[in-house]
């Protein structure tokens, strides 16, 4: 049975302030929680449904932390899904460690994307395209936020991240820095390395300044039409598709 | 000043219900407004606050329908976004009327894409890369639900859009039919004719049985990781992208 004190726990970690006191956050529905379980996380705390335990009995049975029944009540009562019929799990917060790119390896780094669900959405384009390292300034959005790991679909799984100061994660870097513009190079004709970092902006002041000044080469998508601009998603994934496409 | 059945009005095309009812729908925010202010839609009242009338003074005082003096927690009030210190407008929605697709233009058609944020996302896409047609089949999410039009950024204004059944639109053109599937051929390696149709389909079905029946070319993007698909506005960027790059 769910005490209260667990509810309560599960509950306080919607918010950041408790995600870093308590070191721990959750992910919901079936999709992420089996992710979940499958990854490298340390799992604590695996609520489920009948419906969740008749598709994955030997993963409800071999999970090493505390599993409890519940209704789907419960877990509704217990996460942030206005709807949620199979689990959820908490797992521990890893350490904010620093992380290398390789020469021949493409990494994305974010300065300032604060929308939870643009966050998540990079996260599941950059698993897409095989691109494993993301960089965030501290100013962005949350990786543990339930809206991220949502809108992620079970990718921020298998994505290694770091949230640093960018100009000095910049400044210890060989790799070329491509920087999403407005008025940069048409990515039709940029030649892109074999390896590099992609570094876009937020979602209403772009690149700062600051940023701007490490940047080796500033990139532009095409832009055929009257649209003032694309989301910040959106252009991820075009500018990830052309460096992969050229890459390959 | 705002009358009580003014306010109920315009309250009411929240609903798709009351949209077709009234013939009506509304906009919010500063750059939808002037959009469609701008645009060749027909518009019928204006809420604005004097924030805005001080940056669009020519454009309210020429307002052909009722401009309406408002604070700004009246404006809230009336519409469906948590903050807005600018302006409202209520305007007639168009007759569905069909639309012809030239030999060497591009076209996009959403086989039931429901959600209102992926339509309107879209709907920005298109316009940035230049596509100006969008073939809805009926149960695709409503183009004037006010979630579409304010993801669409203003670029719901210049779009050209039918409601219909796609497979008898399909059975009239001789354009080729380019449908997004997860085993289709690389878009790296697919040559797109100077015109044709993007077919994009479901969020979680994809395209149905019947439609893949009418098309031509069957394409995907390339993955490299291990996402198990991309959202379906984040796909349309990445097609569109493809196709313009290989007919510029």
């Amino acid at each position: 049975m769910l005490s209260k004190n667990t509810l309560k726990f599960i509950k306080s970690l919607q918010q950041k302030k408790f995600r870093k006191i308590e070191g721990s956050f959750f992910v919901e529905g079936s999709k992420n929680v089996t992710e979940l379980l499958n990854s490298d996380f340390i799992s604590t705390h695996l609520l489920f449904t009948d419906k969740f335990y008749s598709g994955n009995q030997a993963m409800v049975d071999n999970f090493p932390g505390q599993a409890i029944h519940v209704t789907q009540k419960v877990l509704e009562s217990a996460g942030a899904f206005k709807s949620n019929d199979s689990a959820l799990a908490v797992a521990k917060i890893k350490e904010n460690i620093e992380i290398s790119v390789k020469d021949n390896e493409w990494a994305i780094a974010l300065d300032d994307v604060r929308d939870p669900g643009n966050l998540g959405t990079i996260i599941r384009i950059a698993d897409w395209y095989g691109i494993q390292k993301i960089i965030l300034s501290e100013e962005s959005a949350d990786f543990y936020n339930p809206k991220v790991l949502q809108a992620s679909m079970g990718s921020f799984s298998r994505i290694k991240f770091f949230y640093t100061d960018l100009s000095i994660f910049f400044s210890k870097t060989q790799l070329p820095i491509y920087g999403a513009f407005l008025n940069g190079s048409s990515i039709y004709n940029t030649p892109f390395d074999k390896g590099g970092i992609l570094l876009v902006g937020n979602e209403s002041k772009g690149i700062s300044t600051e940023l701007e000044k490490s940047v080796h080469h500033k990139i532009t998508i095409p832009r055929f039409g009257h649209a003032e601009s694309l989301n910040v998603a959106i252009a991820t994934a075009v500018f990830c598709d052309n460096i992969k496409r050229s890459n390959s």
